[in-house]
């Protein structure tokens, strides 16, 4: 039972993710699933809302926990963001352009038109600056700057992804990568600051 | 006729900005524009896909003009793309934070499953991205670097209308403004720097 579910959740994460929330099926996720349709409105008995607003909360706390883990295991925050960019950029590419922000489009579809899924994409997007802004605070970095900072490197991130996905590359997140790092790595206090390599600065 | 033609444009253009391609009916489009139904399918023969595709061109072509008036009209480049993030940020407000960018929500949608209108969509964001482009060559910035810098800043601005409409709020276009302004101005030769004002800065 917890197995349908967490698969029923997995597959609308995907779908819901490369094609959005109206153009995803009830019927698509359960045949993707290999799950009876009865069971999605036993586990989900809200419907296609409740199935929608706790795959946003679900594929959020996997991101997030991604973001944790990648800009906690670099050598430092600069590297972390740099990390972060090039692993979406990988990611991007293994999935032939698909898998990119988990809520993106979600996000985007229901802003102005269903309050409670907006506020469930709300809800994720703070809880990943919250990780970041930790992150660039315990880097030495003042609260609000830190907060600013994440704001922007989300922005940038959010925005590449789209860009990617419609050009079919992965030029923008490269780009937007390597700024994003560049601009932490400045706003760093100088005792923590890294020695830069070639390759961490914006290409000319 | 044309009269028509451009109403049902318009209109197509701002709900599927709204609420996305496949969450905007025919029918939704024709009464918001006070068309017939039969007049949608004698503009747009081809249906759903061919009014679609002509709305992301469209709508494309008028957000390229207001691109190069706000780029050209500014002091200097720098001055231009704050002045972009700040106009962005009051119409996201005026709007209720409905309207942002014109094609990114479909954009979005059909990146993995239409790949006509993923075409359209890369087509219009090469157009911005050229735009730009080519005002940061004439202030003085490489070709390669000014490329560089489009592509990080439209993902930028593209992200943080993402967040700003899902906050219901403009911190992130805020943010990812100061920041990108400040990389340009720092990638500008410095014969051609304007002196910096306070405001121009990410604030601390």
């Amino acid at each position: 039972m917890v197995a349908t579910r967490a698969r029923i959740l997995n597959t609308s994460s995907e779908l819901f993710g490369r094609q959005g929330y109206a153009g995803t099926g009830m019927n698509e996720i359960v045949a993707k699933a290999e799950a009876a349709l009865g069971s999605i409105y036993h586990f989900f008995p809200g419907g296609k809302d409740q199935l929608c607003e706790e795959t946003i909360r679900a594929s959020g706390r996997i991101y997030l926990e991604l973001i944790e883990a990648v800009l906690d295991e670099a050598s430092d925050i600069g590297q972390g963001v740099d990390d972060f960019f090039s692993g979406a950029a990988a990611q991007v590419v293994a999935t032939d352009f698909a898998d990119a922000c988990p809520i993106a489009t979600i996000a985007l579809e229901v802003a102005s038109t269903n309050e409670d899924l907006r506020r469930a994409t709300a809800d994720v997007f703070e809880s990943w600056l919250n990780a970041a802004s930790q992150r660039l605070e315990q880097a030495g970095i003042a609260p609000l700057q830190a907060r600013r900072l994440s704001l922007f490197a989300l922005s940038a991130l959010e925005g590449a992804f789209v860009l990617s996905r419609a050009q079919r590359n992965v030029d923008a997140i490269d780009a937007a990568g390597s700024y994003v790092t560049a601009v932490i790595r400045e706003a760093l206090p100088r005792s923590r600051r890294q020695r830069r390599e070639p390759g961490d600065e914006p290409r000319n």
